[in-house]
């Protein structure tokens, strides 16, 4: 309320009860302008009844939402669905305009301010993730594969011979299908299996470099979080060999904000080499639904470049989620996420090290990467092996444990967009044993952690007594 | 309630009522099983209660809102603010897979099914609206421009020698850049201009065709949605060709669902000749916000292939937007708004010809536009005529009238993307007079148009004026 | 957002877009002032937008939501629940003080606020529905029954000798059962049968004054609205009566506002003898969920005086109802509804009539109720008629028609709070048929007329057949 | 979903992604099950969507949503407004019917469950916070002021002589207003001093009864939980003087459920004497909005009685509120913020003594207070000093802290009702000294606790200063 609708307040209510509230009051709009002012992550979190206001404030400045509008054009956000227009908070218009993801609307002041605001918060986080001189990023409504092709086809355009994009192999497959997407022959750099760990192979990747031709490779991908034993790509050293050869140097962080680990690799890759962009999914890393990516870079022409390659207007929906997100949290609540997650990492790591024992395995030592682990599964090996490691899959699953994998290295042949694979998803053609994955991703709790040790305790007890008792496994029945 | 607890209930209350409540109840359990067993619109449309019901039954089946899921990997769907969690009906896990956009999620079923529902609600509506023959389509939650970046880089994979994309002008910046963005380069065909309205110069096509030779033509481009006086491209003819020197046709069909001469035009063009696939925006064919398309085909196997070029997951948010505002319209509110669109034409059309002769101006002659049309601006013509026409669409914004565009042909010069374009937005090198658009788009309403016409009016009349009081317009000044 | 804030957003976004931003948001906030400043109900509703952001501000202005609150009493309008909290808007406090029912209070500004305003439009509603010299008036939330009850308990403080209170016979419990709760005895004076209606006995009224002796009378109860065939009671001579005998004069409005006939009763009485105060529902009256009534006069210390009755301070959930409602509707809105009733009045009266001349029945005369009708059901007189009459109710009832009721003379005698009632339902001892009730109350829409006729008409037809076929009616358990 | 639909879903979805979700569904009926069955409360609290599922199952059951049902009655639950609507969940009808406010209602099932559901929950919280002997109770959305006067004008139609209530003097206006407006004389018994205590005076009530005949005492009204330095009556000695005389005892609990002190007085009164009723307030004891009370008894026939007094239906919203934070909380929830307030209270205790000696005052001894304490405020007696203790309160308000009031036995004489109190507020005449009072009540935090004695040490400190510099305080002006 303004200070006129204040006045008429006290003719209802006496005028010092009114006063306190609009003290109150201010402190909500001091909020605002705080967050528009420095458009920094507010130190402690906003409520949801601040949030929801400032909401509406943004809302109140789109075409749509003005009284006695007339639309005359094609695309004047009407909404049919009150179910719909209320939960997009009655913005309508998406953000950007046909030239540029990141462009002002001129129908749609809130949407914008919503979008620039939302981009500036993610920034600072960026920064307060460790990522200390990163220059500019925007959130796009587009998973991390296609923020990949987007970011090569906006390479392609200053390179115009380059037909190839150098790969270190990481099973996963939509990285590896966004460079067919965007019209480039993935070159694979097989791993390095050093102890139990799989990294990056720096002189295979220098030599293909010299084989292809500097200005043949379009960029070269690397990745830092990942599944065990896979370990984040050795970022520094490959930054050297890509401003040594002048060779574009796209990073895969998908859901690497959450750990120092990788955001220092980008940190110090970015200050001794190159680092051209960098993409990270925003459910993964900020606890939002699936369905965003924020696109980074050190270089803000770049970045601008990248915006201006995506044609079209974009959804809001992304942003509008970790705008919310981020004001909920504030700078402490995001922290406190972090190290609560880095507590985790330690919690499980030791829990299922523990487990591992009771049933004479063992949890692969793989230091380096912060997030995932792996631990042995020999029960599965040897034999009817195949049909094992499936089963303990399936008997977690059906005990409602989710997002765990077992790897087994049978040596079957994959092929994705094309490309041979041997024993996708172990990042290697031949790694020596099978393992269950596990990771301590950001907003995982104690409790899940011990609910998941119990009930792998269960599996595995089931599975050996199983294995013991026949060559004829039945575990899959019997859950 | 199952029977067992119903059962419970009539220990509470009178058996009867619970048993009147029960057969109630089964009336939308009745609705959902008609949705899930013919996967068309329902006949009359659902109530909120019965959708929120419904996106509830299927949130339950996501493994995020299981109880007692734990959580071991690295995307598990925690959503950190309640507020996002319900604004999508705590849906997190979004749709697709890495290898497929429209692949089943074995973590989130109720999502899956939500994606595949909304995929064959869609589907229905284009047949409604008169596409009969359409084979399959997906939603998308990318704008249009992205869409026809996605299609061209699928149809990119199986012709290897393509360079160029052939493109009817049409001046609307993100249908051009997705070229440029896919990596082509844009063959601009000029229009002709046939009395008011500017149309496909089908010759000049052909003759690009024999020039640069057709396995270099990766397609067609064309459009029907449009802006006036261009109108709708002549898609069956362009189809013949392009069945005669097999080369794929792309239609961006933008806004065209809401008009049966659109939609008519890509029916009989799928007969006569060939159409690959056809692009629509969500938001502005069937209210919803901003953010969505449909790639849609006559031709199963190409779209699976276009939805498998997608590379990762996608927001479901477009999708359930769709979901919802189908399920709340049903066929008949569909139709209606279809036929309430018609109507607002005729009305518009012929308000504005009223207010045009009122003024010296004319309606140009577009009949074969059946969304957009314009009104000449004569009095912007001659003399500082730049800054009036300027004036004139300032005037109309500040007046609460969105949507409008005042086109004049000054002979400036516009870049985009690197190539240079004389008169851009006229569609035309040199349009012979200046005009005003205006579009009759599905939601309009009668008092919009009223309140355009009398603002219009009043700024004409001002206009005049000013351009009889002396040279130097100060129109904008005094709004 | 304030002037400050706009400034910043400047920074973030062309000023002029920001300035259409805040041109629109202003009208907004005018809304507002208009409502602090006139009270009454504006001409046009407002949309959900509005009314959401108005209730923010006042939440916003409660203590329990202040930022940094210390909350150090036993009362602090915490809430536990995120979903309640967000139902009602985060008001917490309630109305009223432990003195006063329309007090101010201290702790919260905003709900104070919200009551005094809602008050004010209620006010602004009952003169827009006929009662034009109307004083004053406040929302409770409780039923009306409940809301006589006060009424008399105040009116018991400056009449201690008072031991009876004349009652007009009306066959609706809680109005009798207030007299009882109250503390009083009901004095019933039965109905006179003019035609088919059934009106206000006045000599038998004033015998019984004279007979108890006017100081021994608290007051009399007289009803407006009413089941057909009973009519409104004779208020103006009623409100004479009062005058000449100087007794209280309490009128039960309950569902009467949406009529005129009953506001000019009302109205009339006022100025041509006594009428101290009247209630009504608001759920009845105002189309929100039953839970509030109005207790209003022509007598601003009567009115006081009865707020000051109720102990204790009571929930804002009526009165936000109220608010939101109102505010939805506007004056025009409401002044809608209420013709609009009047034509369904009119239309279910002819619909009724033919359907009953097709079975042999015929509408009962009664023209002096507005609201309700009745129709006869001679189909249930004579012989097994109990049984039948029973059964066309259930029927219906299973049939999805609610709301009618068949009231037979079967001369039963009914205890109501130990006092007899021969044919309680009836209004009468002895009425001369059978019936079937209709009203045509506030939002009732054509389709249900419509749907109510052709379901009856089944109902009617098998009943008759079944009547014809045996004795041994066996209608209930074929439905 | 149903086994057919889920049959259907199969279709779309794998058949085991199917069959995961439906056994994560069948977690939440057996929920559900759970909840119909034992009607008691959940030892888990639920999460928000297995609330709202409920809530819109019970909501599916009441006439008002069922699909094509006509309202052909006055009263149609008939909702107008979309926002009122979603806020009640769409429950329209409130509860009870006009003879019985526990009544179910033929068209509400669902309201109807809802109802009888949370006043099972409720009974059941009473005996987990320890009334173990607890026979019936149920939600009135009246607050208890009201529900007291229910209660006594029940008790009058069994007592038709009696004229007074005898009234243990506690300074609270809505139950002293209870008795005047149920129609009865106050006896007050005024309170003995001992030590610091203000407790019951035992044989002034003996002699009360004595003098005025025990027939014509409608009830003791007695009160557990107060401000200190008034402590809970001696419930059991008054229960047995109940019993003697043969008196009812109506017991104003009002936020006493969350003191075992208050609930084991409770208990034991009843079983040592007579306990007829006890009243207590929702908002105060479970953290909802203010609203609504329980009323309950040890003896059932007793309330049923009371239920059916209360003339007319009554708004669901306080029953659902509670409905909604009962299952949220479970009993685990309930006994942790039980066990959380009690740690408060010592907590408070002593911060508020350390502060106290800080200042030269001290916590006055009320050690059977078990919710509300006081501290001495000497700085505010003698001289100026009802001045000085206003500013005291003054500041702490300016300062955010509400709650706390400042107590002076300055002389004055109030009026309340027509009957006359010397230093009202004080629960004695002639209180030794001024106090602050400060309580711990359930839902406070330990950072409210600490910010309280902060900005009371800063208060303390300014009015001292004050004090010493002049007569002419003039604290108020700075804050």
């Amino acid at each position: 309320m303004n200070a006129e609708n204040l006045k008429l307040c006290e003719k209802l209510v006496s005028s010092s009860y009114v006063q306190q509230g609009a003290q109150a009051r201010s402190i909500q709009e001091n909020k605002i302008r705080q967050l528009l002012q420095h458009r920094k992550l507010p130190e402690e979190g906003w409520d949801d009844i601040t949030i929801e206001l400032c909401l509406q404030e943004l809302a109140v400045m789109d075409s749509n939402n003005f009284k006695g509008n007339c639309g005359i054009g094609e695309r004047e956000a009407r909404i049919a669905s009150s179910l719909v227009a209320k939960r997009h908070y009655r913005l309508g218009h998406g953000i950007g305009r046909s030239g540029d993801i990141t462009a002002i609307q001129p129908k749609a002041a809130g949407s914008s301010l919503l979008m620039k605001l939302t981009n500036s918060l993610v920034l600072d986080v960026l920064k307060i993730a460790g990522i200390n001189s990163v220059e500019d990023c925007f959130v796009v409504p587009m998973a991390t594969g296609m923020c990949l092709v987007l970011c090569m086809l906006t390479l392609r355009q200053t390179r115009p011979n380059a037909l190839y994009v150098l790969w270190p192999r990481i099973d996963q497959k939509s990285c590896f299908k966004s460079i067919i997407t965007a019209g480039f022959q993935p070159v694979v750099i097989e791993n390095c299996l050093v102890g139990d760990e799989l990294t990056t192979d720096l002189s295979a990747i220098e030599e293909k470099i010299e084989e292809l031709g500097p200005d043949k490779v379009l960029c070269i991908m690397t990745t830092t979080s990942c599944f065990a034993p896979r370990i984040p790509d050795k970022l520094e050293e490959v930054a050297v060999l890509s401003k040594k050869y002048d060779i574009p140097h796209l990073v895969n962080n998908a859901y690497g904000i959450q750990s120092t680990k990788c955001t220092h690799l980008l940190q110090q890759a970015s200050r001794v080499g190159r680092v051209d962009a960098f993409v990270q999914s925003t459910d993964k890393n900020f606890m939002v639904p699936v369905g965003g990516s924020v696109i980074a870079s050190f270089d803000k022409n770049l970045l601008q470049k990248i915006s201006k390659t995506y044609p079209g207007r974009a959804s809001v929906s992304p942003t509008l989620d970790l705008f919310i997100t981020l004001l909920t949290l504030g700078s402490t609540g995001y922290k406190k996420l972090l190290s609560k997650r880095k507590a985790m990492y330690s919690y499980l790591s030791s829990s299922l090290s523990s487990c591992a024992a009771k049933h004479g395995e063992r949890l692969l030592s793989v230091p380096h990467n912060p997030i995932s682990m792996a631990m042995s599964l020999t029960v599965a090996d040897g034999g009817d092996n195949e049909r094992l490691s499936t089963e303990v899959g399936s008997m977690l699953f059906t005990r409602f444990v989710s997002g765990t994998r077992v790897v087994e290295s049978s040596g079957t042949e994959t092929s994705v967009s094309g490309y041979k694979f041997q024993n996708f998803g172990a990042h290697h053609n031949d790694y020596p044993c099978t393992y269950l994955t596990a990771a301590a991703a950001i907003g995982m709790t104690e409790s899940e952690v011990d609910t998941f040790i119990t009930r792998l305790d269960k599996v595995l007890t089931k599975c050996k007594k199983r294995k013991t008792n026949s060559g004829h496994s039945t575990c899959y029945q019997e859950i």
